[in-house]
């Protein structure tokens, strides 16, 4: 669907190039780089790592096209581009072409008639659900509260290492505007005068924000906020922090240390949410936000014994966040419970006319389930290969315990037989592509972790993937997605445990929501987790039949005890 | 945003990939690729074609995650895949947020009393216009005027090298159908009973789709039908020839011949959609489908002489068409005038549940159109720079009968200053994956041009795209978008020279519709044209302003004299 000889529309560019090249300050760069010649021998290395066969004559006549080549990339690679400019192609989950069911008022069943503890200290581990009754009933100020949980962040954040930054004069001011409203009768809503912590990689003007890493440390988005920074304000919540994250969206380890477990300070915390499951988990701020793009909200909600929802791709705007995968990035809360996660997805949720992958679709949370008529299914096989015999009699516990509340489980089998290796490649390449000119420049040194595992050789790992390989792994995404619609079809929620196997990486591939919730505890005292994963924009059910679970069963009102009672 | 050593979890697929091996016939193919492991300076070499510079410790610590990483690489190509699995990540041009406007009924202004010609050879040149009102005034029936074109097709397809299947059966099948359904008082609106041609990369069951290329030229697509095909059926247009396009849409040579120019049959009819544009100029289809990359529907409308409609990317389905590129592909009318093309685009044009990137917008066609009330700009220093002074004052003119129309011409600079090769390696590498297969099986050699221009090279080079760089290069195309919505946010329509400059790489990437027609002719006596360029969905006021031109000059109602009267 073209003209012959699509290079004729390079020439001019390439003439022009040079007339750039000749007026700007690159010329001394480039003239060493325009001394390379790409040669045969060049082009067999190169197709070894690309799984690529060419003859020595198709090689020959291939030298001219990439030396003229060349003058592209390099004036690609010098095109500016900041981190919150999106790719032209976006992922949709969506390729169900389902309307979307009407969106019925939520019932929300909020406590009514909590008092103060008698302990103040125990007001850190108050769900969000019991503070809103305070507020709301005037037991307690936003003020206070607000700067209830400054003192906790004081106090602790250090020892956690899980805080970059107190947003203090902010929340002061925002308690204040919600105490405000209060005295003059209005009432935004369960949020109203709720303290919270976000995770690092969100911009709010006034404050830096350093995606954990040192190349960012003093990073100034400007009068960026985030979308969900934004709807939480609207919604009279009350930024008191900015937690840490492992450095750019990996890990524990961040520019100004690890941050670590609440129920075992000798281990980190698990990452890349790593603060704001740690500081959820001590009871440093009542809920936080999180990012997800393969484990990020799942893994450290585990770790730190919290609930984390991971929403739907697309179900929550990432204006304002860092972008590490653009078709892979979720925003989702952490909290101690899921009726606080679906109190907080409620107001994050929606689009905002600047990140175009979101969709709107309904939030039809209800708190009355009956898991009888409920089609719930889990992941026989992968319960059955558990390893950790700990782990595995705790997952099994879930599936009796939700067998009492009286859903009739049916045994499901997971897809298989795919190349997931070379999908996650799409996220390795989103990623280096992200950060491309961190690696050019080499200003990836300053990053903490260096080691093969890391960003820094990850990145340059990247760069060897081919824009045809990437092209095709979303060929087979797409697959993958009919193949897991397929599967879900037949159910409203399925139960896996929260990692080993492929379906953490299926799913954030595809985009499925999941609830990651405690289970019990494993052999070092650590929490575990179970996953509840739901269909694509049904973050209700999961969430419902997670809140029964919990309250079945109690654990998570149990919190690290190092932090309990101080 | 994810756990740290995303590599783990690709551990488990190396290990499943041993098993698939052994258990699967691609055994003896792997032993030698296992053999490959890649060295420093495989690294050293490679990079010079990505334009990196990695120290020698960098490429040590990379080595083994890149042979690691082989085993994915070679996993995702053993993956088939067809040709009709879109990626996960899709184009959307509509970046503008706008709420459409509301469809309103279109006063076609069909003419009413048209009568058969003297010479029935005549009927060659009729627009669908006028033989729409002698179909509805049953002066002709529809198999009459589909037998009528199949003849011309038999008598001139070979002499113009510009058909490929004549589907008579079907085509008489469907005719009689429109005129039995004519009979019992049924009209199916201006397309009923009119025969058309189709670019033979459109599947209809029962006949091959060739894709214009040797290698699939017995292809048999099953039950595909193309949405586009199933919407005329369904509109009671008639198929009556599957015509040529250079092979996989590049140019006009296709695996039987290259296809001519009606108006000098010593010159090819360009491309790619070669046979659809000769054959409705030289009267052997009142209208033909095209489609376009890049150019591949205003060049050969150029050459021989028709008008073309592009519409804007995501109007018109791409089911059960040849993928060359997902994010630039665009199928439109190609016809004797915008008139016609608009009859057809309100047929073709909307959502099918398949191409997931189809928006549905309005079509508001008005054939009273007032130019002085619209907003008109044309690219100044474009019409000043054409080189080709024929073509430089057949484009001047249109200037002074546009303004003598009424229209207040504004002169406007196109944007400039972008890196376009990169840009347009975005087209490259999706249709080297759209064609990985065809190129790592060597069946390549199978296509009649393999010259440094044509897709076996062309596919080849662009397997050395890296994945970094195709992101980028759409996060650069994002920003371009937000720059042409910006400058066409004054306009209603732009006129610009139908070539040379970078409008059509820029409307092609950012997916703004155009529509092309003749101006004049050059020194040889070949048609040039003009293009009207519109904003994202309004094709409306491009083909009114069109249809103004055409009713003003009547340069549409001249025909290749070797085919009148024959």
């Amino acid at each position: 669907m073209k003209q012959p000889n699509p290079r004729k529309f390079r020439i001019p560019i390439a003439a022009l190039l040079v007339v750039l090249l000749v007026s700007s300050g690159f010329v001394m760069g480039y003239k060493v780089a325009q001394e390379i010649k790409i040669e045969k021998a060049d082009v067999q290395s190169a197709q070894k790592i690309i799984d690529l066969q060419l003859t020595d004559d198709e090689i020959e006549q291939l030298l001219p096209n990439l030396n003229r080549g060349l003058a592209d990339v390099r004036e690609l690679h010098e095109y500016h581009l900041d981190n919150a400019t999106p790719p032209a192609v976006l992922f949709n989950p969506n390729i169900g072409k389902t309307n979307f069911p009407a969106q019925k008022k939520i019932e929300w069943l909020l406590p009514n008639k909590v008092e103060m503890p008698k302990d103040k200290n125990d007001l850190a581990f108050y769900t969000v659900a019991q503070l809103s009754s305070l507020i709301k009933n005037k037991k307690i100020s936003s003020v206070e509260l607000t700067q209830f949980f400054l003192d906790r962040l004081e106090k602790h954040g250090g020892t956690l290492e899980a805080v970059i930054t107190i947003t203090k004069d902010r929340a002061l001011a925002q308690a204040k505007k919600a105490d405000d409203l209060l005295a003059k009768g209005t009432y935004l809503g369960p949020l109203h005068g709720i303290p919270y912590g976000a995770k690092d990689l969100l911009a709010v003007p006034g404050y830096k924000t350093t995606w954990g890493a040192a190349p960012y440390k003093d990073q100034d988005r400007g009068d960026e906020l985030a979308t969900v920074i934004k709807k939480l304000d609207d919604a009279g919540a009350v930024l008191v922090a900015k937690l840490t994250l492992g450095a750019l969206a990996m890990g524990d380890v961040w520019y100004g240390g690890t941050t670590k477990n609440p129920w075992n300070l000798e281990q980190g915390a698990s990452g890349s949410s790593a603060g704001s499951a740690s500081a959820t988990s001590a009871g440093l701020v009542p809920f936080a936000l999180g990012t997800e793009t393969l484990g990020s909200i799942v893994s450290p909600s585990t770790r730190n014994g919290v609930t984390g929802l991971r929403p739907t791709f697309g179900r929550v705007s990432k204006a304002g966040a860092m972008a590490l995968s653009w078709s892979m990035d979720k925003i989702g809360p952490i909290a101690r419970n899921a009726f606080d996660c679906a109190l907080v997805f409620e107001v994050i949720r929606g689009s905002d006319g600047i990140d175009l992958s979101v969709q709107d679709a309904p939030f039809n949370y209800n708190g009355k389930v009956d898991l009888s008529k409920l089609r719930v299914g889990y992941l026989k096989s992968y319960f059955d290969n558990t390893r950790n015999e700990t782990q595995k009699k705790n997952d099994q516990q879930v599936l009796d315990e939700l067998t009492k509340l009286g859903a009739d489980l049916k045994p499901v089998e997971w897809v298989s037989d795919l190349p997931f290796g070379g999908m996650l490649n799409i996220l390795s390449a989103e990623a280096a592509a992200a950060f491309d000119e961190l690696t050019r420049s080499n200003r990836d040194s300053l990053l903490v972790r260096q080691n093969s595992g890391a960003w820094p050789n990850s990145f340059r790992e990247a760069r060897f993937i081919t824009a045809v390989d990437y092209i095709n792994a979303n060929r087979v995404r797409y697959e993958v997605m009919q193949k897991v619609n397929e599967l879900m079809k037949d159910y409203d929620v399925i139960i896996s445990p929260s990692s080993g196997n492929n379906q953490l990486s299926t799913t954030n591939l595809t985009g499925h929501p999941a609830v990651v919730m405690k289970n019990g505890y494993n052999q070092n005292g650590s929490p575990t987790s179970i996953s509840f994963i739901g269909n694509l924009y049904d973050e209700a059910s999961i969430l419902a039949v997670a809140r029964a679970y919990q309250e079945a069963t109690g654990f998570d009102e149990e919190n690290p005890p190092l932090f309990a009672k101080k």
